[in-house]
């Protein structure tokens, strides 16, 4: 092969049950299983070219030539693919969002797994759905997730092959929606994957890791029942547990922000006064809050009342990865 | 005995190694250790009289008549003074703070030290230190810290003659300074006697217990070599854990307010700086920040200028409960 291209929409997507620390930090096999739903409004699109005369892998996010530890990161999921397929050939990826990178809004997942796909697909590869969901993993472990559509979990298995994610009811299965208060935009001074390998010095970690078979399974249950109270207690009690291994981490990590602090506090109180609302959030300053479709426009205008909220992003279930 | 009459004062105490959850519930035998500082700027004053004309127990607070479950618990203590000392006479309690109640300011400590002091002294009871502390940890947990002077610890126990708290170091030990950045002298919605009830319904509390005896002998070690940065590692881990416990309880109890945060994220930066300045939270949005004396003012007025804090006290280490 000379030249091969390939391009590749993914969405990012939002945990209930969170991922938080690794066991095996370079192949990222997760301490825990996880649980998420796609988010239909945001994606990035990425477009891979082989061709055997570009001298070496290059890479342009958002219209920016990215080198170093970025680059590195992509051309490690490249690696994985031309050693598939046989090939030696360095390419050229385009990656675009159209969502703020770096705010907690899991870029890096919508980045792999559009990556896993269109790599794959561009050095001329048919991975089915589990296959492509390891590959992503390897770039980002929350990428596995981007991978199958609507409501999916990562189970966390004990090595490479069997640490994967799959779809467990379609995006129609349920009209939940996620409205991000979005609290900033500045790029976030601890990178999840960094936070990941610090998770371990929390002296809550291990009971964080023992409960989450329970939370799992009451989450699933939550939403194959679409019962919203009982998705609402557990997500916002995992989201709660992670941040409290973060925070006594050493060095502790505090991802919330005074606003994040105010949204949470709207949210509990929102909800008690009878709104269907949650929230959860990610490595990163901003609050992702989960209602019923129904509910979207008095929530997102509700949470711009808020102080210190900048933007609301609206976002309903999301379908899977997918050429373009 | 127709009349007697004493009065006592006791400091409230910032607590290094918190206290959150019981073992026994009634008792207020504590499911872990704790460590913490008497704070010599702020105390209750308390006058307890027995007297056989009076009809029955009364309580004065804040120069306001209070009744109910507030006159219940203070009834409870004086019930167990009248049971040592073999009299049935009613007493009139008069009990006043420099300092605002209910805002994590532990008021109950000073109040049911005070009022241990007070009572058995005025029943003609000669009780020592030790003895003190079991009799007003009955009234509220945190209060038989408030009994000994200076850098005191608390000893689980197994059971109620063996549950009380001493001094390990003196106030002249070591020049710490509480200043305590305000955030709001609102009323607290879960005062921290229900809060301990709810501790064990936290997955992370067993995790939080088991680690204590590590932490408290940390803390123990870090007070008596006067080493701050040792200090502040764990007395911020410590303090955050608590709230982790909180916040992952159910229902779910946040005491931190956005301003709180706020606080937490200036007094890092500050140490990061080089200020030496650790943070811990009670249950409540106020900011206990800890520093060596000679940086109280330049804390003190740092504090000042982060958005949503009211004022500053400031506190030196503090002595012992004593008779006035």
């Amino acid at each position: 092969m000379t030249t091969g291209t390939a391009t590749a929409q993914a969405h990012p997507n939002i945990a209930f049950i969170k991922y938080w620390g690794n066991k095996d930090q370079e192949l990222r096999i997760p301490v825990n299983g996880s649980l998420s739903m796609n988010l239909d409004g945001l994606f990035t699109q990425t477009t891979v070219t082989f061709n055997t005369f570009f001298p070496k892998d290059s890479l342009t996010l958002n219209n920016k030539p990215i080198t170093g530890a970025g680059l590195d990161r992509v051309t490690g999921i490249l690696d994985l693919v031309r050693q598939r397929a046989g090939m030696n050939t360095s390419a050229e990826v385009r990656s675009d969002n159209n969502f703020p990178t770096g705010t907690g809004i899991a870029s890096s997942a919508a980045a792999f797994a559009a990556l896993a796909l269109a790599a794959s697909t561009a050095a001329g590869l048919h991975l089915d759905e589990q296959q492509l969901s390891i590959l992503a993993r390897r770039g980002s472990g929350s990428a596995s997730r981007s991978i199958p559509g609507g409501f999916v979990e990562w189970q966390a298995g004990a090595d490479n092959d069997d640490s994967y994610a799959f779809s467990f009811a379609p995006a129609e299965h349920w009209n939940l929606a996620d409205c991000i208060a979005v609290i900033s935009s500045e790029h976030k001074p601890t990178i999840s994957s960094q936070g990941h390998t610090l998770a371990s010095t929390s002296p809550l970690q291990a009971a964080r890791i023992a409960d989450a078979p329970r939370r799992i399974d009451i989450c699933r249950q939550a939403i194959l029942n679409c019962d919203f109270e009982a998705l609402a207690a557990i997500v916002e009690l995992d989201s709660d547990m992670m941040h409290a291994v973060m925070m006594t981490s050493t060095p502790a990590l505090f991802y919330w922000r005074p606003a994040t602090l105010a949204v949470i506090q709207a949210v509990r109180d929102w909800r008690s006064e009878g709104l269907p609302v949650c929230y959860t959030i990610d490595a990163g300053p901003n609050v992702h809050v989960l209602c019923p479709q129904e509910y979207v426009e008095t929530t997102a205008n509700r949470l711009r009342t808020v102080d210190g909220v900048q933007e609301v992003l609206v976002s309903k279930t999301g379908g899977p990865a997918k050429l373009v």
